[in-house]
Formats: C-alpha cells, sequence, structure tokens
C-alpha cells in the first residue's frame, strides 16, 4: 500500500505588505496563530532579524514544522508548511498567512514527502481518533 | 534580469541507520556540522524527540534554514536545505548527512525560490567578497 509519511506545501508569496513582512514580531505572531489555525501543537518558535531587512520564522511542530523567510524589499516571503499525519488543516494555515500578509499573488506546490510502499496502513502518526472510532 | 531569491534541496533519505536517526543528540549535532560545512552561519537550533520514535530537527542559519524529520522505523528522514545568496556549498553539506545518516538511497529535487524579474544584480544578499572584488 503506498502512503506518505509527510505534506509539503511550499509557498511564494508575492506582493505582499513590505511593512508587515519586516516586523519580526508581526510575523512571528501570525505564524504561530497559522500553526493553531491548522490544529498543529506547537513545540517552539524561533525568530530572527536581518540587517537592513527581512525576517526569518520557524515554527516547530509536533507534525514537522512551520518557515517563513521574508524579503520585504521585494514584497516577497517563501514559506514551508511541512505536516504529518491527517488531521492538520494546512490549507486553512496558509489562506490565513496568505491574507495575513496581504499577498497579491501567490503560488502553491503540494510534494508528498517520503511515499513507501508498507503492507499496513500507518498507525503511529497523529489520527483522528473520534472519526476511526466512529467508523468502528 | 531573472533571478531567484533562495535554493531550496527537497532531500529524502532512505534506508538510514535506525539507531542514528532516533538519537537526538546524533540527529542535532549532525545537522549542526552539516551548517558548518556549508558555510552557513548558525542562528539556533531547535531538536525535538517524539514518543515512541523520531527525531525532528531545526536550524535557524542567517541564509535561510536546515530541517530534519526522522522515521527510525522506516530507515527513513526528510531534509530541506534553504539557503540564500551564492556562498553556501549546499551540496557538501548533503553529502556529509547523507554519508553520516548512512543512507543507502536517496533522492534529491532542487528548486529555486523567490524568482524575480529585477533590473539589476541582487547585492544586498550573501556574496563572495573577494571573489567579486578579484574579476573588477
Amino acid at each position: 500500500m503506498m502512503q506518505s509519511l509527510g505534506n509539503h506545501l511550499i509557498v511564494e508569496l508575492y506582493d505582499c505588505d513590505a511593512g508587515l513582512l519586516n516586523n519580526v514580531g508581526f510575523v512571528e505572531q501570525t505564524l504561530v496563530k497559522a500553526v493553531k489555525i491548522s490544529g498543529a501543537k506547537m513545540v517552539q518558535s524561533v525568530v530572527h532579524e536581518f540587517n537592513p531587512h527581512g525576517v526569518s520564522g520557524v515554527v516547530v511542530i509536533e507534525e514537522s514544522h512551520f518557515t517563513v523567510h521574508t524579503w520585504p524589499e521585494y514584497g516577497y516571503c517563501a514559506l514551508d508548511i511541512f505536516t504529518c499525519g491527517n488531521t492538520i488543516d494546512n490549507y486553512s494555515a496558509l489562506h490565513y498567512l496568505k491574507e495575513t500578509f496581504q499577498a497579491q499573488s501567490f503560488s502553491v506546490s503540494e510534494i508528498k514527502r517520503g511515499i513507501l510502499d508498507l503492507p499496513v496502513k500507518l498507525l503511529h502518526k497523529p489520527e483522528l481518533q473520534e472519526a476511526s472510532h466512529a467508523t468502528q
């Protein structure tokens, strides 16, 4: 049975608000809120401010990571939303990030990570417990 | 002039040593050494150990990030090496990681991030100063 361990959204946000992309506190708060919206569990967030401009933000989650790197001078930021399990609403998080940074255009590639051919269904990663119980 | 802001290696390492992938200290030390080999400047590293097994490691660098997520039970780990500027030797870092985790097979996709059409050559990101001086 072909199954993937991870799901990775590779996102380019263009023509964002430059002031927002250069505000390290705002970027961190936005990324943390996006994690919350997705339903992922935050482990730790790290942000870094560049000289003369730009911010990097990383949130390690129980289900992998969210990262953002901003180039305010071009209104651009690179987002990565890497999750595992099937309970994370990564597209709601993406919608929130796109709206909050006021991106005028964007592109997304969705990549499956770690595709394996396993004899049994993966059980050890986060699952919708209630849903699976309900079908038993 | 078409130019990209970032360079992203998306790497799958298969059939690695399970014990190494499950050793949080080893994973962190290996990722930090890979950053050093690449010539990138480490800002902060974060690791997280999963129950019952698996490790996440993230290193925020001045030039973006290195991440690893391991599934020891499948001998698999997902690596991401996201860098900007043209001084980082990401493939040397990748070679080191592949060898150190004893991957028996692997795949790599290299993606350009933030491709923009700019009238001038990007100057504000890390450059090989000596090389550019030498050609003047």
